[in-house]
């Protein structure tokens, strides 16, 4: 595979043509996607026979990365203020439609939908990834909205959007479109379907529960132990929380059990619900609750 | 419309073939129809001069009423122990396959089947409402086992399986085959499927806050308040429940108003969303939180 500082070197200089991207956002692509890919390594190798995609393939790697990376843009760009508000409103509109960005500043949104758009080994893929986004970006501008508002999400409203905000969905789409995964026919399964929300869900949990004193100090509004302490005082939130982890594992688990997903999902279904105990634990920045930095949120 | 009474004595009439059956089967049945089918009156005229189904034949709407009557008691089989663990497997493979019984002391059971078989305005829907029927009773049947386990559900674990003990699809699906309202055709849109889930939800929140009064004297698990009483003593859990009612509400509003969905669904919709003030409160037995009597939990 690739080595991680030549990968990380190509999307650092992808990063540069998008105001505001940080090492960090390219940091943790690589850290995170070079997880992904290697859980599931073994499975894409097996599939390459049918797919014709060698999992190696460095230009598939750099463009999965640089889409991981892109994501994380994206959610400091809403959390941190990193561009101004017309122009994050532009760059919205010119992913989730494939189109170049009408403002100056962004040239790397282009380049890269560009790329996926011609890597993609099912076009349909590269459509439904447009919708993700789309989806994704909807997310994030409701829980900033919602912060400014005076009226508050309940549990429900918040798990229901963080399913979104997290963006596992865009993960899975992107890798499906550069090594031939064929999300879209797995979409139409109910159960598959099934299994996307409760691996988002979990990972959201997770995500909040990891960050709950990051989020905490940082004033942040966008975490499920927080707003449940906001609005219940009394509860005791955490093992709430940890008991509604381990019961969306529980249905994953039984969903998983019932349904044969052809390969590499299973693996890559599992790699994402063990991301706590094998990526958060290691984050030097990102993730880490006593750190001091960027995002707290972040999608994979 | 067929007079009410008249109704009554056709489900009583049918009901007698079916060990256990209660007049209040019956009577909550004829209640809960009515209130649905008139609140779809108007749109089912409508829909009338496409599909040639008069909303008030009284054929359908009997058939209607039976279906009723036969999810609330198979609900109290389940609570209730009214028939033997044997006979309720038998009933159940009975009517998910749309078999006959292979025990005595239920024929009503392939009575009905049949009877819905042949007034199936499109087939698929009775080959859905068969799949809803096995569904409806593996959730009861789960409710029945988690309540002896030593392994507690988690909120999300229970709110997932009361979807199902709600029976609120099985409602709309016996409704769509009697009065061909293209049921399957809808289910292939996620934003309908989501619309059920919601529903259900909302369905199962309002049934286990108001039934949990009895639900306690009655030391009834099946209930969100009791469970979540339990597990976490110091939790609100009313206001928590109130609030995760009023979070799905807002959410299945959200969804039908930027869906549009053919009549007359959005009536039938709202009217399930709305039982709660039109429908609960005038219970006279098995949602009044004061009376003594039987099942507590209920599909419509």
């Amino acid at each position: 595979m690739i080595q991680p500082q030549r990968a990380l070197q190509q999307v650092l200089d992808w990063g540069r043509s998008l105001t505001g991207f940080a090492d960090e956002h390219a940091m943790e692509a690589v850290r995170g996607g070079q997880y992904i890919l290697q859980c599931i390594h073994p499975s894409l190798r097996d599939t390459s026979a049918r797919t014709g995609r060698d999992p190696q393939d460095e230009t598939l790697i750099v463009a999965f990365y640089r889409e991981l990376a892109l994501l994380f843009w994206l959610d400091d760009c809403n959390d941190l203020d990193l561009i101004a508000p017309e122009q994050l409103a532009a760059v919205e509109k010119a992913l989730g439609q494939g189109e170049p960005c009408a403002l100056p500043g962004f040239e790397g949104c282009a380049v890269l939908r560009a790329s996926l758009a011609a890597l993609a080994y099912d076009r349909r893929d590269y459509a439904q990834l447009l919708d993700d986004t789309r989806r994704y970006c909807a997310a994030l501008r409701a829980g900033q909205a919602r912060a400014a508002e005076a009226q508050r999400w309940s549990y429900a409203e918040y798990l229901h959007n963080g399913i979104d905000s997290i963006a596992y969905v865009n993960v899975f789409c992107c890798l499906s479109l550069l090594w031939g995964l064929d999300m879209v026919t797995l979409r139409a399964r109910p159960a598959f379907r099934e299994v996307l929300r409760l691996i988002s869900a979990i990972g959201r949990l997770q995500n909040d529960l990891h960050g709950r004193n990051k989020d905490r100090s940082a004033g942040e509004a966008g975490n499920a132990a927080i707003l449940l302490l906001q609005r219940y005082p009394a509860m005791p939130v955490i093992e709430f929380l940890n008991d509604e982890l381990t019961g969306h594992t529980r249905m994953l688990h039984r969903v998983m059990a019932e349904e044969r997903f052809p390969a590499p999902w299973g693996t890559l279904i599992e790699a994402m619900a063990a991301i706590r105990a094998q990526y958060y634990q290691t984050s030097t920045s990102r993730y880490r609750s006593d750190a001091v930095g960027a995002g707290q949120r972040a999608p994979a």
